[in-house]
């Protein structure tokens, strides 16, 4: 099935699409770009933007994946399948971002990033240089996770790293070079300055360990944390199925 | 007056526009959008957004509307007259808003959401699902109001609800469920856990109590807070006679 | 050289272009714009915004400006050269704006501001009413400088000062009115309430003075702060020559 490109649509010959693209209106799609068969940009957009007087870096974005409207993804990036994004959303270079990431609206990702697969970044979020989102990493609105950690300062930046399943609440900031442990909860409006050991939830300006995440219960009693117990939505089988074995004693519609 | 459409915009055919609406260029008008009567859709916007493979769903604006640029509203809301948007909003499906609604540049709602009549949300808000804003409550830049009690979490939303007139100032964030009484203000970056009561006034990370909003006054003494009693621009005479009898006591131009 | 104007572009004949200026691909240009020679104007952009009903007011924007996509400014300002947008941003009417000014994507000011020579706006932050940023000022990611003290009121908006050398990190909430002394740093996620003094950094909500922001080390054991010591990066040699004498006592690349 060919490619769908709206007549107002500018695509550089140099861009490949797969099959069954769909190219929205008045989007341009720049020299390099990649586009995997069955993916989906829509209107107003700017795929692969390159800075004037620079040489165009490839940008590859894997199958199926939908690119909603005003989005702008420079080159120099490599992008798993079932890429997903909100409206608004920036994406500099250098990202390498693993299957099924979604970004929400007005979200803003400044490169050198690393993204896990299956990784929820909410709406508003900025994304500082040389952060690393490991696998079903989730982070909620108006969360930025910074870089520099002396501002302005030249090649001290500090990357944050979400170790996997981490839960990053709305209304966060993580200071630069804070490592999150794995299934952490980092509560809503909290200053994140030190490391967060695995598996616990911290709140407050600046954060503190409030005790173990798996202390936090649902409205039945169970507990909310490790989320993965009983949220599937949007998860293969195969990935719920391998979760730790614990995976499937509850289940989510 | 027939509408006024950009030659460069398209409208789709069972759009109804209005007398003397106005389309700006390079926007999109969906399928069963309803426009009011001398409504502007300014230029880059996306009215009516459907997702691919979703049946269309009606959007219905009222009359006078003035939506800015590069603004996303999708199918399946029904909003009042003089609704007015700053530019780059968002806001899904499943709105239910009342008369003269202003929403500013940036802010982002995911709905189903209830907003009553002459609510003012400014830049970069993000209100959560099923979130309810009275009548003339105001929110301020970078406030969230967050929905997921747990998250991620499959089906226990609670939205927050914002009693008429609240203020909420800049920077906060709103946890899920929390009801702020009637006439109350919340502090500048304030994180609200609990339910804040009528009339009073909350800061803090998280929210306290710190008395009577009545008890902050404005630089000639008189108090700053119901605002009702001092501010009346932008609202009709019919809306500021009725307003407790208090609110002709003094009189802003 | 004859500027370029991408033919979906549409330049109003009263804007003036200098020499090499480019508009790209369904951008607008309003009346009464003069844009200086070799500026870029990026794509899907609305330059010289009026409100319908009112008249055109001027815009003037220096030589080599770089505005990125998406990007809105209203008529009514004076923007000096080397003026640097990212993606996304909106700036309103009653702008007075230096050299090489560089606002982040996302970001929104409201105007009337100031702000002076080589000031550095990072992505989504806010800048309210009457903000005064001076010279060298830096703001990072999702701050907001706010401008009304008892919101909503009429007339009593109050303008937040960033003197000279200030560095406000992300996540801050500025309170109206608020002065931050020159060469002073606002640490993450900090509600600013009160005025600072020069030289020192402040932390917390709300925030409390932590001491003298040269106390603040690099890896190295050198001094952070004044920034200007050590970092010079985007500066040309005539401004870091005459930083105080001390400035070239180190170098970044």
């Amino acid at each position: 099935m060919r490619p769908t490109v709206h007549p107002t649509a500018h695509v550089d010959p140099s861009a490949q699409l797969g099959d069954g693209v769909s190219v929205g209106p008045y989007t341009l799609i720049g020299p390099r770009v990649e586009l995997g068969a069955r993916s989906r940009v829509d209107s107003h957009c700017i795929i692969g933007h390159t800075e004037p007087g620079r040489d165009p870096l490839p940008l590859r974005i894997g199958e199926d994946a939908a690119i909603r409207s005003h989005a702008v993804i420079y080159g120099g990036s490599t992008i798993g399948t079932q890429f997903e994004t909100g409206h608004h959303v920036a994406v500099r270079e250098g990202m390498t971002i693993g299957l099924n990431f979604r970004l929400g609206n007005h979200s803003d990702m400044q490169g050198p990033i690393t993204v896990g697969d299956y990784v929820r970044v909410h709406s508003s979020v900025i994304v500082g240089e040389h952060a690393e989102l490991r696998d079903f990493v989730w982070v909620l609105p108006y969360t930025v996770i910074a870089s520099d950690p002396h501002p302005p300062s030249d090649g001290h930046y500090q990357g944050v790293v979400l170790e996997a399943y981490v839960v990053v609440s709305a209304g966060c900031t993580l200071l630069p070079g804070v490592r999150i442990g794995r299934d952490s909860l980092v509560g809503a409006h909290t200053l994140v300055s030190r490391d967060v050991r695995p598996g616990s939830v911290v709140t407050g300006v600046p954060a503190r360990d409030r005790g173990d995440a798996s202390r936090i219960a649902l409205p039945d009693g169970s507990p909310a944390y490790p989320w993965r117990r009983h949220f599937h939505r949007g998860y293969p089988d195969t990935v719920v199925s391998a979760w730790d074995g614990v995976a499937n004693s509850r289940k989510s519609s």
